[in-house]
């Protein structure tokens, strides 16, 4: 049997039976493995996003399979190929495009959200969003590649130095995929994470992370660049105080990269900064070479695969595992294992 | 006579007569010929900065002069040459110093608001401190090096090339500097400005300037770009609105360079600067480089100088300077005579 979940409206996920159709000419057709649910999908779940869903939308776009069935005039995949999807499409015409910044295109269609996505048993996509995986990369462990092709995005706009200090705020799977990421650059790493199962996890990863309720926290991140600042923060949590912490923590010239979606306007310190010459830069998506990048450290192991997937659902489990995600407690990445076999919890 | 004018409290210049002193070893003592009055003198002349000023203050450190008398130790440097002042002092051993961002020194004093300025017939600066004008400069034009050389720092922050569509919020004495060392650089260049007659100052200057409170505003900027939005945004203003307005107006990986002085923190969209990765640069100041670029932009003509200086007034005149500045109405920037005789409007 094939199926697929859709959102149907605010906190409502159907599971519905398919009837797979063939790839169009420069499509293929793929048998999907595992696909995560990340903070957009949570978003659209909360009802969040209903002006830019079409509702049934089949959610999910972090995610990893073979190709089943091959449209005409797709030469360079065969049937059985490990992959992964870039789940961007673009217009190649608008001003973003031609300067060259696909990635923020003004028209983008993101696989997913503004057509259908990867929680299904059978997923049809263009042949050129494929991302080849490596046989021996495990399929599950791949569904990480789309979240770590962020991070990996995210420490390249920060142009990270071994060993400059780096602080990220917001120890959830982005900020922990990040903190990997710029580990694996070299920086010299603090998190900071309200939520104590999150705390504990970095703990576990080997990452020092505190707690933005500590009174002692402005202390211990001078303590830990002696008077300087941090040269770089990365600001994942979405949080207004989230911000603020970050902006306070920078040295002078010091870089913050907006990673978070704040759907509301944020009250920023431009004194700050201007008084110390501070650089922000908004990271969106990701380029081609960060999903290769992504590739490679998820196959290599340089990500924690395994103790940053905490449980994966079948189909039939997806509202199971939303409503997990929902509450936070006690999970990080959720996957649903679309071929249908029940998992549970690691 | 020699004498100074000092800031004894909110909106209190006492003009005071003084005995030179002779100076100190490594110093050297200027006669003032101009100072400039800029918009942190205002702020400190309206009470805002009564935490930072030791009272009595002498204010003022945009100046041009020559030097009277020199320090024991002071080699290169000979009695009548013509100077400029740049009014940093850092300590050299703080982490911004020690990471080559002097200008951002933890512990600087800038001379005029931490230290006497230039407000007095004779004043005496540590010599590494002067910065040679030409011969053949005018010593009124002069005095608009120092904000000159906040322009020519902003634009390199901004990494400013040539033909790229450029944004100035804000058409004062630093906008307007900013949009012509801009338009030296090859920048397309709109001005932004809500005052009528900074307005019609920027269009004498060859600028296209517009009014924030134009509804069409945002179709203009479109219709400017061409859909693309504009590749640099300078924020001069210092308004709520300038930072929406430049926020708004920006490209997809649009730089806005955050000039003004916000005295309070501002809401920013931060969902815009990643939907678009926009980046934000704090610009404060400036290094020597800026500062003998602006000599040279200043003595080769490229900066308008006699359309700026709206009047100078004699040390005498300095309560009657401020308040014409504070009104704001039909000046643009003001001098002080410092030898002593008026010079009324120009």
């Amino acid at each position: 049997m094939t199926a697929r979940v859709v959102y149907a409206g605010a906190r409502t996920l159907l599971l519905e039976p398919t009837d797979p159709q063939p790839p169009s000419p420069g499509q293929v057709r793929v048998d999907v493995a595992y696909t995560g649910i990340c903070g957009t999908d949570l978003h659209i779940y909360h009802g969040d996003m209903d002006g830019r869903v079409n509702i049934p939308q089949v959610l999910g776009h972090e995610m990893s399979g073979r190709i089943a069935e091959i449209g005409d005039g797709v030469d360079a995949w065969q049937i059985g190929d490990a992959i992964t999807v870039m789940p961007l499409d673009w217009c190649g015409t608008c001003p973003a495009c031609r300067a060259g910044h696909v990635h923020l295109c003004h028209r983008l269609t993101f696989l997913g959200v503004d057509a259908a996505g990867a929680m299904q048993t059978s997923w049809i996509v263009p042949a050129r969003t494929l991302i080849r995986l490596p046989p021996q990369l495990a399929l599950d462990h791949a569904a990480l590649v789309e979240p770590t092709a962020v991070a990996v995005h995210d420490v390249r706009r920060a142009g990270l130095a071994p060993e400059e200090k780096t602080l990220v705020i917001g120890g959830g799977p982005i900020g922990l995929l990040i903190a990997s990421v710029a580990a694996r650059h070299g920086a010299d790493l603090r998190l900071v994470e309200p939520d104590s199962f999150r705390r504990a996890l970095a703990s576990e990863l080997g990452f020092t992370c505190l707690d933005p309720a500590d009174p002692g926290l402005p202390g211990m991140l001078a303590e830990w660049t002696h008077g300087t600042g941090a040269a770089v923060a990365f600001e994942v949590s979405g949080a207004a105080t989230g911000v603020t912490i970050a902006v306070n923590a920078l040295a002078a010239r010091g870089r913050l990269v907006q990673v978070a979606i704040h759907l509301v306007p944020r009250e920023v310190s431009l004194h700050r900064f201007f008084w110390r010459e501070l650089t922000m830069l908004g990271a969106r998506l990701y380029h081609r070479e960060d999903f290769q990048e992504a590739v490679d450290l998820v196959a290599a192991g340089h990500i924690p695969a395994i103790e940053l997937i905490s449980r994966i659902e079948p189909l039939s489990g997806a509202s199971r595992a939303f409503s997990a995600l929902e509450t936070g407690a006690g999970v990080m990445k959720v996957l649903i294992d679309c071929q249908g076999e029940a998992a549970g919890e690691r």
